[in-house]
């Protein structure tokens, strides 16, 4: 599984090299149509970890991803197995019964230098650059609330017998070089000194101080970081960010799996909020003249609040009707009164995942502004006081959801408090 | 991993065969000594799944365990992968560096058919027939609240960083077979009609019909059962009732660990809880003239104090001086108010797991009086009027801990309040 330096059949792509060995795909060469050399092939990714290639052919296009053996945003300086790109494909063939087209359609998947072909997502954006921009996708919380109630309940233990899933974590339990990026990158390093840790510095530099000696900040981190390591609840992407969602005004799609694993459903919920809460804390940054983004981030809110009702209502409507899985067997509760139990345990479920879902969103803001990796929504301000006040907003949200968690019963609870503490925060006054 | 039956390197063991075999193993054959035609062999099982001989040479003596490819309490009609001899044996290896002599000594392991062959724990008796007899062992309670804490601390997230746990997670992800017995013998069929189900009838009739209309006790079993399988906190024996432990007055060993996984180590310590609660509710049924096993039940119950307060107090030991692992990093807790938080932490983690332990004891009390594999204790008590109102005080207390778990606070409370609730139960007024 891991790569071998000395094993010849790697290669790094090129333009050519893609051209030659797509040619040499006959389902992938007829959808290209015309003759390879005429193909256009461009690099396009702008990811960490990997190369994208677009390929334009007479009739066609697909997309070409390759894991490079290294960090690409460190360089070679930092090696990374690039056999994640077999847990992408894994993760994708996986749940594709589950989700229909809200996963692109992979073509291929060449082992020997860890790449997969697929579908050319056009002209879908990036929903991280698009909301920079300032552009609604009126789908994307109902489709990101039901894409992740499907793979989490047909993933899970209430949807099958829990052998298919026990190899399944075996499977994906390989996958601890992207693990143990999120393990240090997410739950370590920001909450500590760390030459890889950087933020907008000087104006955050007493909030970042003050971050790392809150000890129950910390120690709510510290807990939830836990749980990401021995919670196998279902299969998660493990990076469902707002760069990993791309969007029409129509469509919906969810790409770059590769920090798949089994773990906590939270984790993937969170990480849709928090960047969405991102989003919104970063908003003001990229207000202009007539555009002063107060729409947006309504919308913004209330796509939160869209994405969470989206995902109860189809996680309980396949728990209702799909569960034949070991946990809560279904023919343990035929009666009334067992109804009434197993409402209650399936709110009692809902309520766990949503304060997971605090938690790990949380995790994510931090992790974005303390940590290694930024997100443009942030970085782009190139203003850095008005960057800062942005960022003092996120810090305290995300302080507010680490520790005052029980406090928030249901999302409108959520979506009601944290405007007022972001705006305290933006200017300074908490 | 699976056993084919065409593979003709699989032979049940007969006393020949064994002698055979052991006489090519230059270290077996030299700890036995003389000649291998003059070793006494024995076969002693009476387990649900395996041969056991213990052979006996002029210098000394060893064990071998066979798993057979079926369950050998329902014969060649119920196939049981005998693979499990694989998952025994790598948790033998696994524990082995944590728990010294608490485990007895593996010397060889033949995967080609099955088998182990090991210390012969001698002059060793299992634990439930010992209680049985009346007998008591001062160090049984201490020592396997150790030895848990011991294993479910060394193979979590505290211990080490993640990767060798995700490791053995895969390895032990494939023993489904036998955790396949436990979901299905454990969390599903007590709670519903099944052939495979027997209880002492009809003195426990309605109690058994009351148990499975009983909708807060199957959500509580159910909630349990989904955590077994989706709990990923330590390697568990999976099986530590008092007839997978072995005594003298001095001495204590684990044995038959082929349950094994990466589970909730409340499954582990309610093993133990739930088997002590059962010897103790069978008391009554082997009491004789001048033995009324008054003392031994009251040292039953001291016995689960013991146990509940060493496997805190060395769990809480390592945490603070052997915490290397990625769960709750050292090193992000170094002030003052850190150590507050942590020492707050640690009581919620050792809260969580009294809850769970609680809660799985029942189960396993549950299951030997109203499921499939029954218990000697309760077996060997030939009046069945006296031993269904031990069973009745068993289901009683398992239904208290069940139901109220929140109730109890500490394990004084748990030895404080069940006595009444069996005392109740075992005249028939609840």
């Amino acid at each position: 599984m891991s790569h071998d330096p000395a094993d010849d059949t790697y290669r790094i792509l090129d333009a050519n090299g893609v051209r030659t060995w797509l040619a040499r795909l006959p389902h992938v060469r007829s959808r290209l149509g015309g003759s390879a050399d005429d193909w256009g092939v461009r690099e396009v990714g702008d990811g960490n970890l990997n190369l994208v290639f677009l390929v334009d052919g007479a009739e066609g296009s697909v997309c070409v991803k390759q894991a490079l053996p290294y960090v690409r945003a460190a360089g070679p300086s930092w090696p990374m197995t690039p056999a994640r790109a077999h847990f992408e494909n894994a993760y994708y063939r996986t749940v594709a019964p589950y989700v229909g087209r809200r996963i692109p359609e992979v073509y291929h998947y060449e082992p020997t230098h860890y790449s997969i072909v697929m579908e050319n997502l056009a002209p879908h954006t990036l929903l991280r650059y698009g909301l920079i921009a300032g552009n609604r996708y009126e789908r994307v919380g109902r489709d990101l609330g039901e894409y992740i109630a499907r793979v989490a309940f047909f993933t899970s233990d209430l949807a099958a017998p829990f052998e298919r899933k026990f190899d399944d974590i075996a499977r994906f339990a390989a996958n601890k070089a992207l693990v143990r990026i999120s393990v240090d990158l997410i739950f370590t390093d920001p909450y500590r000194e760390s030459p890889r840790n950087r933020h907008t510095t000087p104006q955050l530099d007493p909030w970042v101080a003050a971050l790392r000696r809150n000890a129950q900040v910390k120690a709510a981190a510290a807990r939830l970081g836990q749980k990401f390591l021995g919670d196998t609840q279902a299969l998660i992407h493990g990076d469902l960010h707002s760069g990993s969602i791309m969007v029409t005004a129509e469509d919906t799609r969810v790409i770059d799996p590769e920090f798949a694993f089994y773990g906590p459903v939270g984790f993937d919920l969170g990480a849709f909020v928090g960047n969405l809460l991102l989003s919104w804390c970063a908003q003001p940054g990229h207000a202009a003249q007539g555009d002063d983004r107060a729409g947006l981030r309504k919308w913004i809110l209330d796509q939160i609040g869209a994405f969470w009702s989206a995902f109860q209502h189809e996680f309980l409507r396949l728990w209702r009707n799909e569960a034949h899985g070991d946990a809560w067997p279904a023919a343990l509760f035929p009666g009334p009164d067992d109804a009434t139990a197993l409402q209650s345990a399936q709110k009692a479920y809902l309520d766990s995942l949503f304060t997971d879902m605090l938690g790990f969103a949380a995790c994510k803001m931090i992790r974005r502004i303390v940590g290694f990796a930024h997100v443009a929504d942030l970085e782009r301000i190139s203003n850095a006081h008005l960057r800062a006040s942005c960022e003092r907003s996120a810090l305290a949200i995300a302080v507010e959801l680490l520790t005052r968690t029980a406090t928030f019963h249901t999302i409108e609870d959520v979506l009601e408090t944290l405007p007022r503490i972001a705006q305290l925060a933006a200017g300074g006054e908490i």
